[in-house]
């Protein structure tokens, strides 16, 4: 019985296995100098601009550790949101690994706008305080909403004003994409963003996430940060191919769009009900909803979800590339 | 065309593909909290004792990485080998991640002895010095060798009687279990190891490894640990999958001592040539070998391999689970 | 011409330069194993109680961190207020050197308050979340503020019941003594603080802070995070020596005093000037006063003193040990 | 009774101290920002070249960590002697502040020679090994030689031949400019050095070391280093005070011949006893002496010094500022 705890909690799509079983053939040098990484690399590259550098990593923790340890010094800060992952569900872990320091933004719907920000962009005391480095925003962000191509490129000036950079935690980046409607290049490359991670795993891979390097020469050291952050696998290839399987034929956006329209249908079906109130507007693969406890508890026992926050009874149900009508049918029913 | 550059140059054993295509079924648990998780955790307890406990990663590095940052205070040091993994080809993770301290003790053949540690493993100079917490190990050696059972027992007495815990960085356990004829049992909780780093990508896996603590106690936070150093997987799944097909009907034993019996024949062979000579004992799946720089030269065109000591001439060849007495016989061929 | 910039522009009290001189006469035992040390020691033990151990840093920045060194691992929190001094002046040193991450909750007046914590203080979605481990305050507050002792007692009640410890920042813990008239161990030892870092440099020292640990077994291995935290003098006897001059006779309790009552004298003086608001409630030894531009200006030009925030036109000015009517007179006669 | 444990165990030189009570007098901008600490930066400048910048610290350990915090990223190593502060006196502390990797090399006297590191200078396994940048020496060393002018060369030719940097340790630079009858310029700026650490407190001062860059660029970001590394001072008049007695009519060269002086003197007495074995060359303001275990106890009466390697019976005896013909005397009359 699927249920709807997260992306994370499907499997790997039939297409990626697929591409799995394909590269399992012989041997291929390790540690990312085998020709599927190239080729990955060379499809990254097509799709976001010949100045861009993509590194593949094990996981979305990974990539987003690791392109900030690449963005940063010991002495600087990074301006997130204050539900962003990385500051919440990383464990300390960009302050362990990169000694740099999170300053988190109030933020109701996930998404940091520049009015937010303009007090923590600038270095200030000189040498008492952390000197800003990078905002970090997520696309889609973790309650599900999605920011405007503008709205990206608003923060991209910003920072840029400011000598910071802009990077995007794209864990459902695809979502993002599917939702707009449009390009990877045109929401990522043309709106300035300096640096992306790009999610796989929860859009349809077994493993996989890739940093993407949209200015070139800040990919200088990654290779280095890579290795010494345990993130460089050794038998690649099979990293490499899933990209590749994804990449191909659109398979990212069948995947992030199917996920998207489950929300939709989620969301109206919840809308039935005069006692659930849609806490977010639903704008990915995701639905907020206050759920009674009556009704929050049937729901659960007929596909298991997460609460949000539970001082405001506000849950999170997710969509995955592999939920069915049915799958929401089932849990509606139960109320 | 096959080569002995690596055991982590040849792809996924055909079982552990099937393993993983099994798995691929519907939704799971993220984090480690699926069912495939929960028996493969139950086999290595059968298999280590019902006193250990295992906790699945990525990679190699991270395992050896979040094994000692578990058993280290910042102020620690942790004595190896000068050919250790986790000082010469981690590039700094120990330090970086854990803040502890490495000593790195001076060894011909890989393997640290009793006598060459005394001066080591005591505290000196409190508090000037980086007080002695861990003695790692790494079995079968960088270099090949495989240490016996009274030396691992011997390295684990003295560890204990001053306090240190003995760590195995077992990258290439399986080949040491099968180059002494044990089960890991007998080579590891017997002994009196305390913590191991249990390899599966070189012995057929597409990736996992596994992080072993024979004592009660020492697991306490490993958890915490292993998310916030990047090595939680959410689709876990797959790390176990294929770890219960590695060590389902031996598995694990067969791939180990096929490459244990190709080294052998590679060596045999070898030896015919009187300008060619072995310079570590063959006690695993690797041969290291003095070869003048034309006979080098011909047999890299036919089965690629990297030099060790460049200075001497030194090259290491290794074998894997999908080595061929006809890769074998076409390398010794071009000479 | 001295001004209000802070109680560290001024120099050393004449009774610690005469306990330096005195202290300076032959040979002593480096690191902390002299005579002095010793004694002052036993002067903290007298102060705090039997149960307390005490030692010596160089300065705040240290005390505060080396002290957080002690009680965290790397996947520990830390909750402080948005003011704390670890968390805005001291350049993320927190974060690099311990690797634990810092929270910072919104405090319009700098203290901390339990129904402000209560989200903070539990450990949640295990492993995904750093740990809670200590809550930390500043007394008295970097605005200005002082803790009543039933609010410390309150947030230590809060702390253990939950598991974590509840550090001080003194550094200007004199100040907060004599604004609440009351004893250091009243104040730190009997409302249940676990840690303190007892501050000197800004009530008359010329360097010099201590770490006063009031729980038997949190010092455990202090000495050793000292060292390698750079904080360990060689010649210590000359911070040993300024803390027993300042001990002595209530030195501390004159100086803190005198402060507190300049500061108390500057607000009164303020307050004449309809145009000039007092921002923060007058608890210790500095004034929080919005200041009109042309005033501010004036001001500044007959006694230096910070802004605080920009954005108001508030702005900070502290009294210290050495501050005189006079001084105070000739700034308020500038406007 | 004064001994021979350590330089550290003197006092502060009683014009120090004057030097000190001078600068007692009214309120000077905190943190560097003084007019004491600019005109000691301008004696610096003078001394070691236009291009050079110097700050100050509290101590060695910290200008050492420091110093190199400024010279690497976290994926560097750092190449050091056996016997160097850093790696063996500073309880990891290099490791766990800057993420950075030692690597020891063996050296009997305490030197490193070209020779010996060319296997270390370059990198090597990109991206597996840490990533050589800087190679540091201790001036005089810890077992009491002094590096020749062309020595210090030839490592910063090497050094910078493979672009790394030469980092001098001057915990006693002055003993090893008084030994050579080389001012500093000479030995450091004119032969190659970028960093140093220019030692006060085992040449009379009562606290205070110095980071010199002798390079323009390197210093780019040290302040932000110094300060989230605990080493701000923020009534730093009182070291740069110290430093420009220090400086002042070669207060520093007397000091250091002197401790030099009755290291020769110390040395022509031991040589008396033909069970007494001179075990290092006695260059700077030390002595290594080999001693049989009835001399070594008396003598240890009669003014305490430490064994330095136990296994060898080998001893350190150490002579200061204020070391008199007196005291080596009554040490050697107790034999």
């Amino acid at each position: 019985m699927k249920g709807f705890a997260s992306d994370n909690w499907a499997g790997t799509h039939p297409k990626i296995m697929e591409a799995l079983i394909q590269a399992n053939s012989g041997h291929e040098p390790a540690y990312g100098n085998d020709s599927y990484t190239t080729r990955a690399q060379e499809v990254f590259r097509k799709i976001f601009g010949e100045q861009s550098t993509t590194y593949f990593v094990y996981n979305g923790t990974g990539a987003n550790i690791l392109a900030l340890d690449a963005l940063t010094n010991s002495f600087n800060s990074v301006i997130c949101s204050e539900h962003a992952h990385v500051h919440v569900d990383e464990c300390g872990g960009l302050e362990k690994h990169t000694s740099a320091k999170l300053i988190a933004i109030p933020s109701a719907n996930g998404k940091l706008y520049p009015g937010d920000l303009k007090n923590f962009v600038k270095a200030a005391r000189y040498p008492h305080q952390s000197v800003p480095a990078v905002i970090t925003i997520s696309q889609s962000t973790e309650p599900g909403t999605v920011y405007q191509l503008h709205e990206i490129e608003a923060l991209a000036t910003l920072a840029h004003e400011h000598g910071l950079y802009l990077h995007v935690d794209g864990a459902r980046i695809a979502n993002a994409a599917a939702s707009l409607g449009v390009d990877f290049k045109t929401m990522i490359t043309d709106t300035g963003v300096d640096v992306l991670s790009f999610g796989g795993t929860k859009n349809g891979l077994m493993f996989g996430e890739a940093v993407v390097f949209l200015k070139p020469g800040l990919e200088k050291h990654f290779e280095l940060y890579r290795k010494q952050g345990m993130q460089l696998a050794s038998k690649m290839r099979f990293i490499a191919a899933q990209f590749m399987a994804l990449l191909d034929d659109d398979l990212w956006l069948k995947n992030a769009a199917h996920s998207n329209k489950m929300a939709q249908k989620l969301k109206d079906e919840l809308l039935k009900f005069n006692r659930i109130e849609i806490s977010q507007p639903v704008e990915s693969n995701g639905v907020w909803a206050i759920l009674p406890d009556d009704l929050a508890r049937k729901m659960q026992e007929n596909g298991f979800f997460y609460p949000w926050d539970e001082s405001k009874k506000e849950y999170r149900l997710m969509c995955s590339w592999d939920t069915t009508v049915e799958d929401i049918e089932r849990l509606v029913q139960s109320i």
